[in-house]
């Protein structure tokens, strides 16, 4: 299915400009695994740059069950209200096949889904989380580029996505439930650490007293944790996609977030920080893609596991031999 | 200064019958930056790696201040006369000379040291966390094979050492001080969900009565966190090395550990699971050193920098531009 590729000016000129249609080319050329796109995909980004940088980028994450799409359709409406643009992005590093989950995704954001000033896009495809990651950065720039005010990236996957996210975003919200005091026992270890917000969602009817006691827990709780390097305590807010009670609070939350950590220094700081991660964390997932698809490495990685697991030679060794045989084998 | 090298057979049998003299000096040669050094210290660690696998490896953390050395001076009186032998490694990313803090350690282990079932091996050098991280894992083995029961590596750094002393562990141990319920503001995120036990020390004097509400406060907090994949419940000990209480119960509490993890398959599991996760660290290690240490680099880097904070290219383009350069300097 090769489709037509335009000159790199069309697409940057059509991006800023707002077209949706080639926003979402410009996306697929992102996406694409051929060189040349990838190469068109470069010229495309670097052209749209002068104009990134200017939306709010949020991270959400939460257990499954916990109604994190709901959540973010029926947020979404508030963000529109505020007369914001909404661009919301997954990162899924085990969606093989494009769009596979977002159908069910987008039912669940009906509150948003059609409208003009919002633009859903599910994860783009990949087995490494590193390449997942890596698209969702330039697509997110993309998105900027088009005038969306706020972003929202999602995580669906669970294990080190979350870490990913956090390093895109400007404030991570975790979305939880309440459950007989268990709220947490589903989230991955380290990542409760990540949050700037705490939602508990689903306060409504029988849970809603639940949920008042789960929120003043988690500030017990949070009191324990190491001071934030943002200078924001960390926020516990209840809500309910069915009541729709507390979504506006949330939204306002953001906002104070936002003027804190812009007031402080650390909105600017953290950018460029991510900035700088983003290319050593890309420098690294090259390297090792390098390594590790080169056709005679897989073989001898798979021959070096069994060797250190017998205990014939240590891992530190092994992966000395395997290095120098890679560098041996590409010419160094 | 350059020292007499023996055959590797020397080492080996050194090492095994639990000679301390070809201890260190296979340790020597372990830390050394000579490349004939470094072939020799892997042959010879390969030699042993037949003798290692039998101790009980412990990691100890903490805020500065919290008393770690005193402690492991106590605790190790405990374990020497559950007649055990003991050696005690750090790993501090940022002790640039070699044995610079380990005297403090020393006066500060006084309960062990001299005794001749403890070695006491001060952080290798190195200015990266990754080349002493590797280092100490290769140390590690070779104390096993010289036969100590119990190794106890204890983090010195802050930040990252804690998560590479994590993956070298069978237990992790966090020690903490009473203190107006900011006890662990000066623990780094993410490391509390990373042990096994919290000893919160000073417990004497003053301090006894607060001692036991913060391991009661403590405890409730951990009710919140994710259920550990070992089958161990953190606990909460209170022990003092002005007194002596509580070190004979944290001594017994890790037995248990020990007997959990090994009826539940989790150490056996663990173990295997770090040697894989040593050799792709290794191997990430070697790759990204290559890269940067290339002269060319270094330069190209900066500037690449310069450029992605300046708005001239994306974090990712520029990472592509970046390892595209590097592979074709060494011959790609």
């Amino acid at each position: 299915m090769v489709k037509k590729r335009f000159p790199v000016k069309t697409y940057i000129e059509g991006i800023v400009s707002g077209d949706r249609v080639l926003l979402s080319q410009a996306i697929t050329l992102v996406e694409s695994t051929l060189k040349t796109d990838l190469n068109l995909a470069h010229q495309v980004v670097q052209g749209i740059l002068p104009y990134t940088g200017n939306s709010l980028r949020l991270g959400i994450s939460g257990i499954p069950g916990a109604g994190k799409s709901t959540l973010i359709g029926n947020l979404g409406k508030v963000i529109l209200k505020a007369g914001k643009k909404l661009a919301v992005l997954t990162v899924d590093p085990s969606s093989k096949i494009s769009g596979g989950s977002i159908l069910g995704d987008k039912t669940r954001m009906e509150a948003i889904v059609g409208d003009a000033r919002v633009y859903i896009r599910p994860s783009p495809t990949g087995n490494t989380l590193g390449g997942v990651s890596a698209k969702t950065r330039e697509i997110l720039l993309l998105c900027e580029a088009a005038g969306f005010d706020v972003v929202i990236i999602e995580t669906v996957g669970v294990g080190q996505s979350e870490v990913a996210v956090k390093e895109m975003v400007d404030a991570f919200l975790l979305l939880l439930i309440t459950g007989a005091g268990d709220e947490l026992q589903g989230i991955k270890k380290g990542i409760m650490e990540m949050a700037d917000f705490f939602l508990i969602n689903k306060a409504d009817g029988k849970n809603a007293e639940k949920a008042v006691q789960t929120k003043s827990d988690l500030e017990k709780v949070l009191h324990y944790f190491p001071a934030p390097e943002n200078g924001w305590q960390p926020t516990v807010l209840t809500c309910s996609s069915l009541s729709h009670e507390g979504l506006q609070e949330i939204w306002e939350s953001i906002l104070e977030y936002e003027q804190t950590v812009k007031n402080n220094g650390f909105f600017e700081r953290n950018r460029s920080l991510q900035q700088i991660s983003w290319l050593e964390t890309h420098i690294r997932f090259l390297l090792e893609r390098e390594f590790y698809s080169h056709p005679e490495m897989a073989s001898a990685l798979e021959k070096g596991k069994s060797e250190v697991l017998e205990g014939k030679d240590s891992a530190i060794g092994m992966a000395r031999r395997l290095v120098d045989l890679f560098f041996s084998r590409i010419g160094f």
